[in-house]
């Protein structure tokens, strides 16, 4: 049962895949394989649907040349063939709201009335709230992306490194997001591991055994 | 290019899957896809590999009946195969993360002070931050898993649901997390979609379009 669970394509993968220290600067992930990991991150789910952030994808170098200071020098920045930046909502307002009962009612061919009524009560619980909860709401719903986006790439084996280490008020600045009204949570390079000079590559994958994460409820 | 990745295994099933809104009480989920999931969770990557929370398999229908009416009485609770609950640490402690320095170092063959090193760099930003922040870092980590899960229940077709809408407390209280140092953030019944009476099956899936979710800095 856990060797057949442990075979299977997905899970072979998830087992390959580590948040590589070192990219190979000269490999570069070919186009259809960023479509593929940005087709997941826009099908990935989210709380009401709201999909409350933006990704940038930072092939710029001068700009990547910015970010790595304030990343704590680390070199999968530049190195890496495409740096993705997962920006959540700084908050949750009425037009961003109504943009997605907008595009529900359309697509789905519905009343907008209809659509609006579930969105309404969710205006009336998220738009009092102060700021700073609304936007550690969007960033979680962006943690989901990041994860289907985690698979989605050692799926394509691409290589990827999941990166919480930066200043995200210095990302916002140099990325010009403030203006927007994103916050930076997260980024993610993707590339290709160097074949040499990653200390992690080659150790020994490390997770809690089985019993010490996953409680059986009877 | 977009067609070639819209076409891949895994965005079908991206494509396929749904937060269902109606499950199947007669049907069972199988042991082996359930330790699919499982293990995929396990695999999941986290901040400094730290697996800051447990996920609770609630298979047990009495508890799931209390869980129910704190969950603004959504059936999927109790008519799902097994419900996942995801719990993430209340804190992070000298405890906590002595645990992972040693389960890092006896499974890498390493010296203790080589792994020890980094964590007690770690230890110095954590331990003196409140609580709470530490706790919603924990639950980010608990959303990448979440993403991953999600992921890894649509290779298998199996149906899942990722749910925000409940009492974290009450759960707590129930599920007697507290006392463990756990806080529910996120729950996801899993199982098979009733062939009637979902509202949401057979709607359209709405998503941004792809220039609305993705910005390229080049």
């Amino acid at each position: 049962m856990l060797d057949q669970a442990k075979t299977s394509p997905l899970l072979d993968k998830l087992q390959w895949r580590y948040a590589t220290k070192k990219y190979d600067a000269a490999k570069v992930v070919a186009e259809e394989k960023i479509e593929a990991i940005l087709e997941a991150i826009r099908l990935a789910p989210t709380s009401s649907g709201l999909q409350p952030f933006q990704v940038l994808v930072v092939t710029n170098k001068e700009i990547r040349a910015k970010i790595q200071p304030v990343a704590f020098g680390q070199a999968q920045v530049v190195d890496a063939s495409h740096l993705l930046v997962f920006a959540a909502w700084d908050n949750y307002t009425d037009a961003r709201i109504d943009a997605v009962v907008d595009r529900t009612a359309s697509e789905r061919g519905a009343p907008r009335e209809a659509v609006a009524e579930y969105y309404d009560m969710l205006k009336g619980m998220y738009l009092p709230r102060e700021a700073e909860v609304n936007h550690q709401h969007a960033a979680r719903q962006a943690y989901i992306a990041l994860g289907v986006a985690l698979t989605a790439a050692a799926f394509e084996e691409v290589d990827a490194t999941p990166m919480e280490g930066f200043d995200p008020a210095a990302v916002d600045e140099i990325l010009g997001l403030k203006a927007h009204g994103l916050r930076s949570v997260v980024l993610m390079p993707v590339g290709y591991r160097a074949s040499e000079g990653d200390w992690l590559n080659g150790l020994k994958k490390v997770r809690k055994a089985r019993e010490d994460l996953i409680v059986e409820v009877k």
